[in-house]
């Protein structure tokens, strides 16, 4: 079975190194010194490693079952949820007045980041929760946040978002689910949702849905729809529960992955729902959660990645087949370790590097939430808007293909359940698709992101780089971050820049290149984030820093990732350069 | 449900326009006109839609089972096998001698593409078989071959291949299975041996293991390794069936995929075998049949990517959602279909100009195979040897990430096992792995292929990709296909120079370069086939063909994949240049 060690070091280096979190300006980032953090992600690791990884092939093996109208966790999901819940973790970074610990969301993405390595099905249950959380934090209505928040920040009831319908995903405006108002002020929700993920499940007292349906009066599309507030079980005035709302499960999806949550398909049958925020503004409402539910899923990615790497690593240092090239290196045994071929290090090389600055990457945006949010900062909003996409869309296909190839790793026995490996990489599969399909990411970056507000985002972030690399001008041991990182910026420009000009002409141009151009500019962000890595290196090595071994591992890592990876943004420049032609040549009758 | 539906008529435009079979000068190819093709492909299309394709899901629901020591295979299989063995499929391309029907390997191939497609677990049980019949075929004695090769051609009896143990798998110098010899020259075999794809099953009367073991007097390594045929039920002399030799069942292994073959721990515990082939020369007479076994896992790469495909490309035309940036173009209905996206057609062309050039790439090895086998032509043993590797891993691993990306068209859909998306990706896996992980291809490829006979077969490949950039010199339609290949080749052959002198000081230099050379060669060698096939597609273009659209269609793909796809090459390039020192720079401990 495979094991999971929390990466508590890299971390602590990433926020005190890299980010400097204590010293920033950002409120509540004071009282984030080393010795706090330090506490909190040990104490994290635990319940990371000892209660939830564990967990983890029980959920993939049982799955959830549907019983007489309730679903079934697997085997230890209910006694570890409580375990959650009791040392506070569904609460980290949620608002005190509602029993929240009031931490940054970048300390929450980083417990986040282990609990997800550990068991990505299972913390999807607190995951969804709070993201309905946050949706009815910022829309809810004083009573409404006083009803329902408390409970849901202690995970005493969970949370769920309904979205897509049988025939509609992407395309809300499609939408069938209809709100009908009542007297009192309240609407009978009637409709079918599906790809409810913890639709239901025996580990809550309640469960909070929110649900995007259409009221009359709003138009056409999408701008006819509201969001609303369903529970599984009324909520009286008092808090105590009452009578059970007409919402139902009708399946448990079989699905390739996530066995451990149940993915429900929901019919709501004339179910009693509240408006939540104003009425037809529900997209808007739905997507003020979208920049931390997609950094969410991008954190997915490469946490899977991980996982999966830290026992390939293991497989690959044990297992004895053939001999190094150059000699033995294990001459006293019956062969040298997997690890000494150069074709494996090469595997576990893109792993270690890919994981590590996304890692970067996923921590730095969450503080640049933290900016935004804990500061109304706008520049660091539009930033982060940004870079979502990339974030989601790079670090998921990534993520998915980096535990593949830890499953190569094993040979055959990678492809055999019992192993393990299986399983993250068809865990990891459904993060490309799920909270906007990767394809939709490379959408919303070209077609909307780059252009928002004038272009001032993509300007700042490519100002940015540039100070970057300008920064290391004339440092010798720089040279192999700051060189690579400043080409392939250049590339990215060019790419932005083709877009601007041929997309004027035919949007197809632009549309055509979308997903090249998502890959290209997650790979920047990649540079960026190692060559930040590598001087915050140098610079603890030349302070005296005791653990050298570390730092140095940390530079040529970043060194490999320089070297290997940052070419493939010339593939994608030139790809993006052929324009709309070679993609749309064919009429959809000729393929 | 999916649906496949074989694709004949690209068959037979490969076989007639491109390779031009018929007017070839190896022995049996000129019995292969268009008409007689066409018959054998059309009847083949009628098994693998007809009947194996709606047993795919099948297997993959209800897998292979074990009970009281005997392997149940899913529903409905024995049925379509008696099926395949009544239609003659199973004796296609095996000598007459035996009762096979002698066609080339090249009908075989084209046959067998469309049988994976349909069902690759189902495929499985016959394709060992041939693997095991071939082995006999060269290495078995009058005897042997009598005894066991009429009743293996029709498929009465099924083969296997024993390799893999729990300890070794690449490196089968660890073996521990014992063969000691009798007075009546038989063997006792005693080990146990692992991943034994079609291990036991209930569909035939017997099946035929072939299995390596060390017998006494071999030396270390894989030197002491012979090959023994060892019969689940011992065969009298007059052919009938004696007693049931010792060897069992331990396990059926629950996989990733492939569910509807049976993968089997087998145990043997003192049966007996007899030597096949020379004493302590066991592993030649197995690497006899390599470059077939290993074309026909390449084959499945595409094979499942094909079905995939097939699939996503209905789905894009069918399922409405969004509208086209440049205008609705299905104004009457509620949206347009998901192919008026660019970045889904992006997604499709790619999937499209994979599947039809390694197809090309596939059978044009396949017919130097039959140049090899039917003309003792040495160059095309030679050139096909070196392929090999290439049409292996290149073609398993792009048809993984093909059939992802099929997957992907669906949205969650693609998630949920009852669409069928996920067996394909799933089932696809497993070829990335077999008959040598890809990584082991790569080895191949670059530490052995490629200086092979003098580095006569490598400068071979060179000419030939020369020689046809030369063909289209001043040819304007060809510009766009010649063009790209040339720059390409170049390409591959800096890379192969780079491993010549930076190999000489460090060998590591080379093999870390290994994965990367294999994709770049795959590439060139996906360019070559789609620079013939345009070329053929002009040819018959200029010649009046009635099929325009078909034509035209191919000549747009293939212009997509010289413009998209083979700027990967010089990513590859530039990554194999970086040399040893990024990769090897981390010592095992340090990771």
């Amino acid at each position: 079975m495979p094991s999971y060690t929390a990466p508590v070091k890299d971390m602590q280096f990433l926020l005190h190194n890299v980010l400097q979190i204590s010293g920033a300006d950002i409120p509540g980032y004071g009282d984030l010194d080393d010795s706090f953090t330090g506490a909190v992600l040990e104490e994290a690791a635990k319940v990371a490693s000892g209660i939830l990884a564990p967990l983890n092939s029980v959920g993939d093996r049982e799955g959830c079952v549907l019983q007489n109208g309730v679903v079934r966790t697997p085997t230890g999901f209910k006694a570890a949820f409580d375990t959650l819940k009791q040392g506070g973790w569904t609460a980290l970074d949620c608002d005190p007045e509602y029993g929240g610990q009031g931490l940054p969301y970048l300390m929450g993405t980083a417990v986040g980041e282990m609990f997800v390595s550990a068991n990505m099905a299972f913390n999807m249950y607190q995951g969804l929760t709070h993201g309905a959380y946050s949706a009815i934090h910022v829309h809810g209505s004083p009573d409404q946040k006083a009803r329902y928040l408390p409970k849901m920040v202690s995970c005493d009831w969970t949370g769920t978002m309904n979205l897509t319908e049988p025939h509609c995903g992407t395309d809300l405006g499609l939408m069938r689910t209809k709100a009908e108002p009542q007297a009192d002020g309240s609407y009978l929700i009637t409709g079918q949702k599906i790809f409810i993920s913890a639709g239901d499940h025996d580990m809550a007292d309640n469960i909070i849905h929110l649900v995007l349906a259409k009221a009359p009066g709003g138009g056409e599309g999408t701008k006819g729809i509201s969001l609303f507030i369903v529970p599984k079980v009324l909520v009286n005035d008092d808090g105590s529960l009452g009578a059970r709302n007409a919402v139902t499960v009708g399946k448990i999806e079989d699905k390739m992955g996530i066995h451990g949550n149940a993915t429900c398909v929901m019919n709501y049958d004339g179910a009693t729902g509240w408006l939540l925020g104003d009425l037809h503004k529900g997209m808007r409402a739905m997507f003020t959660m979208m920049n931390e539910a997609r950094l969410g899923v991008g954190l997915q990615g490469y946490a899977q990645a991980e996982a999966a790497y830290q026992n390939a690593l293991i497989y690959a240092k044990d297992r004895l087949q053939g001999r190094a090239v150059t000699g033995a290196e294990n001459p006293s045994g019956p062969a040298d370790p997997l690890i000494v071929h150069p074709d494996i290090r090469r595997n576990l090389m893109e792993q270690k590097s890919f994981v590590e600055g996304a890692r970067a990457l996923t921590f730095w945006a969450a503080s640049l939430i933290d900016r935004s949010v804990r500061m109304g900062d706008e520049a660091a909003e539009g930033l982060v808007s940004l870079m979502i996409p990339v974030i989601k869309g790079f670090q998921t296909d990534k993520g998915f293909e980096m535990a593949v190839a830890a499953q190569q790793v094993y040979g055959g026995h990678g492809y055999i359940e019992e192993w393990g490996m299986s399983q993250f990489a068809r865990d990891a599969r459904i993060a490309m698709i799920y909270e906007g399909a990767n394809g939709v990411q490379a959408l919303d970056l070209v077609g909307r992101k780059l252009a928002q507000d004038g272009g001032k985002h993509v300007m700042a972030f490519f100002e940015m780089v540039k100070a970057e690399c300008k920064l290391h001008d004339g440092d010798d041991r720089m040279k192999g971050f700051a060189d690579p990182l400043k080409a392939a910026s250049k590339q990215l420009q060019q790419a932005a820049m083709f877009f601007m000009q041929a997309g004027m002409k035919n949007p197809n141009a632009a549309l055509a290149g979308s997903y090249d151009f998502m890959h290209l500019m997650g790979h920047v962000c990649m540079g960026l984030m190692w060559t930040r890595m590598a001087k915050a290196a140098y610079t603890a090595l030349d302070a005296g820093a005791s653990d050298r071994d570390f730092l140095d591992a940390k530079i040529a890592t970043g060194r490999f990732y320089m070297a290997r990876q940052l070419p493939a943004c010339g593939m994608h420049l030139a790809r993006i350069e052929t324009g709309a032609e070679p993609v749309m040549a064919l009429s959809p009758e000729a393929f």
